[in-house]
C-alpha cells in the first residue's frame, strides 16, 4: 500500500480516480505517451500534485460539467468508433446551451455583431439600416473604432448606458445609473468577482455565504475557491420550491455559531428549480437582508424565461426601490444578467452585466481595480449584451423579424415547460414541480432500496448511479441532484428543456421507459 | 478625527482617497446623487467597506490601469468640456492596445470572424474561399455549428489541434499534444488559473512565486489575490535587462527563509523591459528550475515581436526538449500566448492559450474542473486564436494580402523600436536600453533631488510625480516604473511604441522637451 501511494505521488500507475472519476482511456493514453518519451529512470517527482496543490481548488466541485459529462464524451467517441449502443446519439440535456441544441441565433443580433466585426460590411446593401445604426454606435464607442481594442475595465460606456436604460424600462421607471453597471464575462464572472471582494476573515469570522439548496453549483465552487463558508437554506419542494423566510432565519441562526454570514444569494427564476418568486417573497427576503445586515446577490439571468401565466418576473432592484428609502438607501444589492439565457442563448460570447446598488464608493474603486487586472470583458460579448438590452423597436426595419424570432423561442420554451411537467408527472415514482421559469426540470425521483444498495456498492450517490445508468442505456445526459444539493434522503436530476419539441418528447418517453425498467429491476 | 473616521465608515464625505486616488468629480457626483434619494437619517453603515472587504483584494495593485490612467480619463473629459490645456488630446501610451492607436485589424482574421458570426455570409462572393474554409471548419467544431454555444472547458478541439500544429512548426518539429493545450480568456486568465492551482500553504510554507523586476503587474496582482509570497529577482539593466542565473540563486536563497518558493515566472520577450533572452540564458533558467524543483511559467505573448536583427525568439518548450530527456521529462512548464499582441493586436477578443508540459495527469483533471466552473473562454476569442495560429499559407488566395499586412505592422514596429531607443538616448538624463522585442520602451530617467523632495511633499513615488507632470503638461499618458518594480533609487517609465510613426516622433519630441524643462525646473 505504501509503495502504491508512493507510485501515485510520482504520477505512475496505479492512479487514484481523478476529480470526477477521470476517464480511464485518456489516463491510459497519457501513461503510454509518457513512457514513450521519458525513460523511467530519469523520472522525478512532480512539483504540482494532488497533495501539493491549492486545497481550496481541490475541494471545488462542479457537477454541470462533472463525471457524467466526461462519461458522455467517452460514449460519443465510442459511437464514432462504431461501437454499438442501444442508441445512436448522446443527448446533452445537462447544460443550458440553447444553440448547441439547435436553437437559431437571433438574426438581428448576429447582423450587428458581423458589422462590428468586419466594418466593410457597413457598405453592404444586404444588412438592414437599424443593424448598421447599432453597429456604428458601438464602434464609435470603442478605442480605434474596433472590437479589437481593450475597453474600459468596467465596460464600453455607451453599452453601460444602454443597460441602464433597459433596466429603467424593465423596472417601470425606477432609475438605473450607468455608473452602477459593470459589464462582465458572462454572469459567472460578475458573481465570482463580487464574492471575491466580499469574503474575508479566518476561523469563526470566516465569511458565510447563504445559498439556496438546490443551487447552481457555481456558488458552491466559488465559495470553496475563496475558502468561505457555505450556508445552506432549503427551498420548499412541497410548495413549488418557494423560498420561506423562516428557513432563512433558521439557516442564519445556525450559521452564526461558526462563521460570519454576510451574503445572501438568491436565484430567481430558480436554477435548477425553475420557481419564480412572487412579490411577497421578494419583499420578505429584502426585509430579512435589511434586518440581518446581509449583502444581497440576485442572480436574475433567467429574467426573460418565465412561462407560467400566473407568474411574472420582478427584479429585486425594483421591489427594493418600491419598499421605500429605508430599504432603497441601505440594502446593498448586486444583480446579474447574461447573454447566455433568455431567448438569445448566446452562451459562447460570454457577455453579461452586474448592477450594484448602495455599493460604498470606495468599494466601487476597489471593484474597478480588481476588474482591471484582467483588462476587460470580451468586447464582442459586450456588443452582444448591447443588442440584448437594446433590441429593435416598433417602426424599425428589423422589428418584425426580431419579434417573430423572439416570440417563437419563448413560446416554444413555454410549451416545452408544460409538456415536461405533464409527462414527468405521469411516470410512477417521478414528481415534477411546475416549471414556472428558467430552462430546466428538476424532478424528484424515487430510488428503490435495492438501487440505493447498488449505488453504495459502486461508491456513488444514488442519483449519480441513476443518471449514469440513464446515460449508458439511453444516451441521455442529465445532472444528478446531488450536484446541486438536495434535502437528505431525496433524489433528483436536472434536465434542460432545450431540445426541439419532437426530440424532447422522445427524450421524455425514453426517460419514462428507463425509469419504469429501473423500478422493476431494483424492486 | 474620530467623528471623521466614523463618517468615512458610513460612506459620507470627507472620503479618504480611493485605491488609485479616486476622481474627485465622480465622488462628488455620487455624493449628490446619494443626497437626492437617501434621507441622511435613514442611512446605515455599509456591510461592504474598505475595512470589511477581502484584505488580499485590497492589497492588489495594477499600475497599467492605475491612478495615472484615471487622471488621463479626467483630462479627456475636461478637454471635451472645452477646458483649455497646453495640448488638444490625451495620447494613451500606457497600454499595449495596438488597434486603439489606429493599427488596422488583419483583414483575413476579421473576414473569418465575420463568417463565423453570421454564416449567411458563407454564400457571399465578396469573401475569399480560404476564409470560408477556415470559418466552416471552426463552425463544424462548435456545438450547433455556432459561436453562440459553449465550447468544451478546455476549448474547441480543432482549435487546440491547430495550436499544437503551430507550436510544432514554430519549434522546428518538437511535438506538441492538443491534449496539453488549454484555450484561455487572454493570457492573463491562463496565468492566474495555473497560479491559483499552484498556491498553497500558510506561514513559512506559503508558496513563493519568483517574478522578474521589473515585471508585468498582473503577476504581483494575482500573487496578492492568492495570498502567496512575491519573490523578486532583478533583471540587469546595465546588461540590456538580461536575466542572470546568479541573481535567481540569490533571490531563491533569501526567499527560502520565509516561504516555500515553488514557481519561477519568466517574461520573454520582456514586458516592460523588451529584452529577448538568448539560448544560453534560457538553458541556464531551465537548469536552475530543474535543479531547484521549480514550476516554470513562460510568458511568451510577445513571441512575434522581435526587432533586433541579432535576436531570435526561442520558446522555453523547444529549448527544454533540446536539452534532453532528463529535462524534457521532468521540468514542469506552462507557456502562454495571446491574440492581443504580435502583429494582430486583437486585445478585445480576449483570446489566448496555455501549453502545459509534464503536468501531472491528476492536475490536468483539476485544471479542467477549475476551468469548467467558468464554463468556457469566449468562443469568438478562441476563433481569433485559431486564425493567429493557422494563417493563410502560400498558394492560398489571401496569402499575399495577409503577408503584406503582417510585414507592414511588424516592420513599422521594428522601425519605431529603433527610433524610440535612439531619440531617448539623445536626451540628457534619459537612458534607454535597446528595444529588442515586445512593444514598450522602459527608459531610466534621472530625477533631480529637488524633484524628489517635491514628490515626497505630494506623497507620490518620484516617477509617479514625473509621469503625472508629463500627463498634465503634454497629454502623454505613460506608466511610472514603480508600478512594475525597479531597483531602489532608480526611476523609469513604460511607454508603448504603438502610435503611428509620425505621431510617435511628436510624442518623443514632447517627452524630450518636457524632460529638459523638468530638469531645469528642479535643478
Amino acid at each position: 500500500m505504501q509503495r502504491a501511494a508512493a507510485l501515485v505521488r510520482r504520477g505512475c500507475c496505479p492512479r487514484p480516480p481523478g476529480p470526477w472519476g477521470r476517464s480511464q482511456s485518456s489516463a491510459a493514453a497519457e501513461a503510454s505517451a509518457v513512457l514513450k518519451v521519458r525513460p523511467e529512470r530519469s523520472r522525478r517527482e512532480r512539483i504540482l500534485t494532488l497533495e501539493s496543490m491549492n486545497p481550496q481548488v481541490k475541494a471545488v466541485e462542479y457537477a454541470v460539467r462533472g463525471p457524467i459529462v466526461l462519461k458522455a464524451g467517452e460514449i460519443e467517441l465510442e459511437l464514432q468508433r462504431g461501437i454499438k449502443k442501444p442508441f445512436t446519439e448522446v443527448i446533452r440535456a445537462n447544460i443550458g446551451d440553447a444553440q448547441a441544441m439547435g436553437q437559431q441565433p437571433i438574426t438581428f443580433l448576429r447582423q450587428v455583431m458581423a458589422l462590428c466585426t468586419y466594418p466593410n460590411l457597413l457598405d453592404s446593401p444586404s444588412f438592414p439600416e437599424d443593424a448598421k445604426k447599432r453597429a456604428r454606435r458601438i464602434l464609435q464607442a470603442c478605442g480605434g473604432n474596433s472590437l479589437g481594442s481593450y475597453s474600459a475595465s468596467q465596460g464600453v460606456n455607451c453599452i453601460r448606458e444602454d443597460v441602464a436604460a433597459y433596466i429603467t424600462r424593465r423596472d417601470g421607471g425606477v432609475p438605473a445609473d450607468p455608473d452602477n453597471i459593470y459589464l462582465t464575462t458572462g454572469a459567472s464572472d460578475g458573481i465570482s468577482t463580487i464574492l471575491k471582494i466580499l469574503v474575508s476573515g479566518g476561523g469563526k469570522t470566516r465569511t458565510g455565504v447563504m445559498i439556496p439548496i438546490p443551487q447552481y453549483p457555481l456558488y458552491s465552487a466559488v465559495i470553496s475557491e475563496l475558502d468561505a463558508i457555505q450556508v445552506n437554506y432549503y427551498l420548499d419542494e412541497d410548495n413549488c420550491w418557494a423560498l420561506n423566510v423562516n428557513e432563512l432565519r433558521r439557516a442564519l441562526r445556525e450559521a452564526k455559531e461558526h462563521c460570519d454570514p454576510k451574503v445572501l444569494c438568491i436565484i430567481n427564476p430558480g436554477n435548477p428549480t425553475g420557481q419564480v418568486q412572487n412579490r411577497k417573497c421578494i419583499e420578505d427576503v429584502i426585509h430579512f437582508a435589511w434586518e440581518e445586515k446581509l449583502f444581497l446577490l440576485a442572480d436574475e439571468v433567467y429574467q426573460d424565461n418565465v412561462y407560467s401565466p400566473d407568474c411574472k418576473f420582478q427584479s429585486f432592484k425594483k421591489v427594493l426601490y418600491e419598499m421605500g428609502p429605508e430599504y432603497s438607501s441601505n440594502v446593498e444589492l448586486a444583480s446579474f444578467h447574461s447573454t447566455s439565457k433568455g431567448y438569445m442563448g448566446e452562451c459562447g460570447y460570454r457577455g453579461g452585466y452586474m448592477e450594484v446598488i448602495n455599493l460604498h464608493p470606495e468599494i466601487k474603486g476597489q471593484l474597478v481595480k480588481l476588474l482591471s487586472v484582467r483588462l476587460c470583458p470580451p468586447v464582442s460579448g459586450q456588443a452582444a449584451m448591447d443588442i440584448v438590452v437594446n433590441p429593435p423597436v416598433p417602426g424599425e426595419e428589423s422589428f418584425e423579424q426580431f419579434s417573430r424570432e423572439k416570440e417563437s423561442v419563448l413560446g416554444n420554451l413555454a410549451k416545452k415547460a408544460k409538456l415536461t411537467e405533464d409527462l414527468f408527472n405521469q411516470v410512477p415514482g417521478i414528481h415534477c414541480n411546475p416549471l414556472q421559469g428558467a430552462m430546466y426540470a428538476f424532478p424528484r425521483i424515487f430510488i428503490p432500496a435495492k438501487a440505493l444498495e447498488a449505488a453504495q456498492a459502486h461508491k456513488m450517490a444514488p442519483d449519480m448511479f441513476y443518471c449514469m445508468k440513464l446515460l449508458e442505456e439511453t444516451g441521455i445526459c442529465v445532472v444528478p441532484g446531488s450536484g446541486f444539493g438536495q434535502k437528505e434522503g431525496t433524489h433528483h436530476f436536472r434536465m434542460t428543456i432545450l431540445p426541439p419539441v419532437e426530440k424532447l418528447k422522445t427524450v421524455l418517453q425514453k426517460v419514462k421507459d428507463f425509469h419504469i425498467k429501473f423500478l422493476e429491476k431494483y424492486a
